[in-house]
């Protein structure tokens, strides 16, 4: 199952097998043509929240060997549930890159305790994602709370972007020094009551704008071989964006604002497809090319405005795609952004 | 069952009993205070689509009229299923305001016969809104075409959003003519595939002042007593916007938007409630006070921008309200509106 993928390019990228093996001049130009993902899946990555019907993450990861994957996005506690230390010889073994880990945030509280709980886990978050060298940690930055378990305690949405602002401003910091970019996923406004206050792209630059006006110089991609952003630069802003398709799609300033984000905050790019009709709020994602999101269109103006990484695959599906064999899921997942993404 | 609502006052509002006596001098002051509602409820109108689960329309306005609620906003279909005419003599009999029409738009279409035919549908509805004498036109817009039935044949949100554009402009001379004036509905953005790509109020507003930036002068009040909006004057747009919370309240622009609206274009005010968790995209929204939603707060931005008509209860639950004997709604709706609103 395993696949040597121990050299590495000079610049930085993986000497990958085919289908990985595309070379990719556009991610160093600012060209606006789009790489063609029709030959091969090179910058496809797959988010193991999409799997999460396969069982334990050594065994999502041998899936996406077994099918040619570059790269993952795992999230907490699956890397928990077998461990960090074995996460991280797993990566290595198979190099692996990782196009982010999720995910930080959650930051508002009730009272300044449930706060310092907030930071003191996003800063372990920025380890995690630090030992497994990933292109940066996501943060789904909360909402009221209480709403997530069902039970909001209080109403006051301006208290939790308040705390948001707060949470991000005081990690801010052990993240440039993890040299980890911190990526804010603006979430659809479906979610504002239990998820993240942050519900579109303007709102979340608009944040960056606030905490990192500098854009942050070059941390993140100090001393590492990482090229899960497509560049290998220094130009990653410390606090930038994860723009997910599902929470965008429907946005009008969609295109002016990842215009605006620039290739510096353009950090993570997520594609599924908005299902009509949608059946549940959390669980009943689509798999590309099932929906009607204009995929294609919209990286297109990703990769018009700079970004040159990975099309990052997250899929809930309770009724659908969990219940499907992993080896189906991912032969789907690659065909589609062959031709849907 | 009926009451006497014949007598008018001079300002043109009907001479009604307690509790719907209250005068309010706020309404025609821009002052920011907002209105007591806690001692009775004048300003409670009731959207049809509430009372989903008690009948045809005429027995919905008599337990509306039997609760001394002074206002309603009938849904087209129930309409027509007992007819203009009934319902116009109900509406007349009662001395009942309507704080709005339900509903016109749905512009978008595959081709130019579908495009006409939305024009025609939406000049009906105009001509039934004039003749029951209603404050506006609401207009949930529509999106992609077929997405409503579930089997969308289009993807493009672009097309869909010029057809909307072309569409209202081409329906806004025979609503000045006929003195209705039209409210576009922002939608929740978890409708822009099926039901409108108009989903924020920002947007509606874009789309206000590209196609009647002169805010449309007197029209939509000539010749009436109406009072629906607690505006007699002559400062009502021709288009403007209808403010539902339920669609609006996430949106961190929502407070700077609705005093760009200002009391030219805010033509109606719709309340429910956003509830934790969500079940359905569609049928579970909840009572005011029963969810997430600061209600009295962003009724007081609306007012504080010149807004002093009727608080509107729309809610959509299959599962909870529309099980229960509408004596009970409205006895909640009354008591959350004195409460919550």
């Amino acid at each position: 199952m395993a696949r040597d993928r121990g050299t590495w390019s000079k610049a930085g990228r993986p000497a990958v097998p085919i289908p990985c093996a595309t070379s990719n001049a556009c991610a160093q130009d600012h060209t606006t043509d789009m790489r063609d993902f029709s030959a091969d899946h090179r910058w496809l990555s797959i988010n193991t929240a999409t799997l999460r019907g396969a069982g334990t993450l050594d065994r999502i990861v041998e899936a996406c060997v077994r099918h040619g994957i570059c790269a993952i996005s795992p999230w907490r506690d699956q890397v928990h549930a077998i461990g960090l230390e074995r996460t991280t010889a797993l990566v290595r073994r198979y190099g692996l890159e990782l196009s982010g880990y999720c995910r930080g945030g959650m930051f508002p509280a009730l009272d300044a305790a449930g706060r310092r709980r907030a930071l003191d886990d996003n800063r372990r978050a920025i380890d995690e994602a630090r030992a497994l060298d990933a292109a940066c940690l996501v943060l789904v930055v909360g909402s009221l709370p209480g709403a997530i378990e069902g039970k909001p305690q209080s109403k006051d949405l301006f208290a939790a972007r308040n705390d948001v602002r707060d949470g991000i401003a005081a990690t801010l910091e052990h993240a440039r020094a993890a040299a980890m970019p911190l990526a804010i996923e603006p979430l659809h406004p479906m979610y504002a009551a239990d998820r993240a206050c942050v519900n579109t792209l303007e709102q979340a630059l608009d944040l960056c704008d606030a905490l990192d006006p500098a854009r942050g110089g070059r941390r993140g991609v100090d001393g590492s071989g990482r090229a899960a952003l497509g560049v290998e630069g220094s130009d990653r802003a410390a606090l930038g964006v994860a723009v997910d398709v599902y929470h965008v799609w429907w946005d009008p300033k969609l295109e002016a604002q990842i215009a605006r984000a620039g290739r510096e905050r353009l950090l993570a790019f997520h594609v599924c497809d908005w299902l009509v009709p949608t059946k549940d709020l959390l669980n009943d994602r689509g798999m590309m090319g099932d929906g009607v999101i204009e995929i294609a269109k919209i990286r297109g103006w990703i990769e018009a405005a700079g970004f040159a990484g990975y099309s990052e695959v997250e899929i809930f599906s309770t009724e659908d795609w969990w219940q499907r064999p992993e080896d189906e899921v991912l032969a789907t997942c690659i065909a589609r952004h062959r031709t849907c993404v």
